[in-house]
């Protein structure tokens, strides 16, 4: 299969979650990323739980599969330097230490990008480089409190609260993968790479502010948290049934008219109060105490059922179990395999962006630490084995 | 300022949200999005509330900045005999419909790469479309729950919970644009286009599987929901205070101990069960009840400034009137206006993916319906003023 980043070179400096997202992804695609680890234990995430029976971190080998690993000790000049080297052979700097870290390394934008003036320097940080806060750290939760989400998360009489999942690592990674391919449409036509600055804080506002921020700037006040609800519909959410929950959604006059036929109740269609959303957003709590008064008569299998024959948008809500079994996420590959050298055969998630002719591959494993020294050293670099053992006994690789 | 994406035509059937935030994004950098509505009304997004004083949708103008629109009635086979004419003349092809939709039109993407081989054709639904389930309708909320973020998310003692913003349609939306861009790669260099299948179920199952699939494949159980808490790491997430809630987060021994001398608490630094994560873990409710009942005694202002100075990763939880005021954000462009010709002056959010040459312009104000049919079809497809008239006066355009 064609590779669409075949080509591409990556000098990742990243760890953790967000920058490792990037890569990744860009990975999938053919870019070869060559991940830079400290000597001694590597990104920190090679010691994260959970662990495979074998002792290996499975949520670093998740997150770096198909990446290539060199070690590198930045602390000393002639680790830099080697760094500098590098930068002149890559198409992409990737690095998600705090702003600052870099500068004063010697491996700032500035600095490098007179080195390489095609290189696209990509940078993630909890707040962006540039603005008051810059300075500050800023973990997912910060990202996702400041950033507006936790606000809107939740129901209207319990706490704020964050997604279950690191939805600002993850958005951050993923707009910096996409600035990147941005930037390298600019660099194919002039030659110029640029620098990207990726702020957590401005991803997780960019999703937050979709929806809540316009009521706040017409009105001055923003919605407040809606559960599962909808602002703009109703009956729109979770409701209760039986055995669990049951999701619906009714936008249309048409939509409620199914509904309200599923229902058993012919009375209310074409109801002056609710057939139309722009009048039935009015009753929300009415509207809401009919539709769960006839979702608690039924499980949520019967409920499902009897909105899909009608034609009303529905599902359940699938433990994590059942997600991860689901027969449509499998068939489309969303979980697959990878064959890791000392734990064997993983399971891991698959890819997202799915493309006929240039498809991603999520399945090539993780690499050990400095396990491509001698690939990148040598046949990238020019040095020679003894110089490679020197920089190994003097702790630089 | 160039434009990285200049000279990138995008043809747009897409409505609603998922896949206007693909060419909204992809517009910000220059890309020509046409968008392409029924004649009577357009995208039914040009009826959703909230409304500007105008009369506008705030929510259309939102996601439409910077796109022209032209109309174009697809159930006419004129209507589809001109959609060909102008594939000929795209380079991206970006729809919404659930599948099968857009074949039914004669416009799949085997009939119309025949017309254009070198077209990328970007189709976002709700299950994608392969496997069993990729003709069932998916809103936001379904995939939310079918993709395992709202069984991951809430409170152990709670229901299932969504996002308060639509991070399924959002992250369809941007995982398209990236997967367009990966495709534009590929064409640069060989001149063929692709089919580009993006699923939200598929895209919400990638953010949640990433720190809860990998307990799952291990022990064939998933952890439930966390309310704000790490699976991994202890004291983290949301603690109480006198007047909200404080964030913080402590994963190393030095972070441990800085959290212990802020709550004035000696006697718990280097503690044999506390001082590491791998100990403090097995004590989680304990941890948390004596972080808690330090928090608890300060306000969020109190605990948010002691533990700053004491380097401990913390922040508050702001409301959303506050985040939308954030100086870090107004620094950073994130809350930008747009001069719309009805409604005048909007805020509206910035863009998040930040590039210093190329940066993207999200100002730009959104179209009437229509405003641009003379522009495409006389001079880029080349039809005469009469012309026009009569495809108008036929319900076509």
């Amino acid at each position: 299969m064609p590779k669409a980043l075949e080509g591409i070179r990556i000098l990742d400096f990243s760890r953790f979650l967000a920058g490792p997202t990037c890569s990744l992804i860009l990975g999938y695609f053919g870019a070869e990323v060559i991940k830079v680890e400290i000597p001694k234990g590597g990104d920190t995430f090679r010691t994260h739980p959970p662990f495979t029976p074998a002792g290996e971190s499975y949520f670093f080998v998740s997150m770096n599969r198909g990446k290539k690993s060199i070690t590198l000790n930045l602390a000393t000049e002639k680790g830099r330097q080697i760094a500098r080297e590098l930068v002149k052979k890559a198409d992409v700097l990737l690095e998600n230490f705090s702003p600052g870290v870099m500068e004063k390394l010697g491996l700032g934008y500035e600095e490098l990008s007179k080195l390489n003036p095609a290189l696209i320097y990509a940078s993630i940080s909890g707040f962006g480089h540039s603005g008051p806060r810059s300075h500050q750290p800023g973990y997912d939760i910060v990202a996702q409190a400041m950033g507006g989400l936790m606000a809107i998360s939740g129901f209207p009489d319990g706490p704020p609260i964050k997604s279950g999942a690191s939805i600002g690592d993850s958005l951050g990674g993923i707009h910096a993968a996409l600035s990147i391919l941005v930037a390298l449409q600019h660099r194919n036509r002039t030659g110029e790479g640029q620098a990207i600055d990726i702020s957590l804080q401005d991803s997780i506002w960019s999703l937050a502010a979709i929806e809540h921020s316009m009521v706040y700037f017409l009105t001055g006040k923003a919605p407040g948290r809606l559960g599962n609800a909808y602002l703009y519909s109703v009956p729109f959410g979770a409701f209760p049934t039986k055995d669990g929950d049951v999701i619906l959604a009714v936008n249309t006059a048409d939509e409620w008219n199914r509904l309200a036929g599923a229902m058993g109740r012919k009375d209310l269609m074409n109801h002056p109060k609710y057939a139309l959303q722009r009048e039935r957003i009015k009753y929300r709590e009415e509207v809401i105490a009919l539709v769960s008064a006839w979702t608690k008569s039924l499980t949520t299998a019967e409920a499902v059922k009897t909105l899909s024959d009608a034609r009303v948008v529905s599902s359940p809500v699938p433990a994590f179990e059942e997600v991860a079994n689901d027969p449509q996420l499998l068939s489309r590959e969303m979980i697959v395999e990878v064959e890791q050298p000392v734990s064997g055969k993983l399971k891991v998630p698959g890819a997202a962006c799915k493309l006929s002719r240039t498809p991603g591959d999520p399945t090539r494993p993780a690499p050990a630490l400095g396990q491509h020294n001698e690939e990148i050293y040598i046949s990238l670099l020019g040095l020679k084995q003894q110089e490679l053992k020197k920089l190994r006994d003097e702790g630089i690789i």
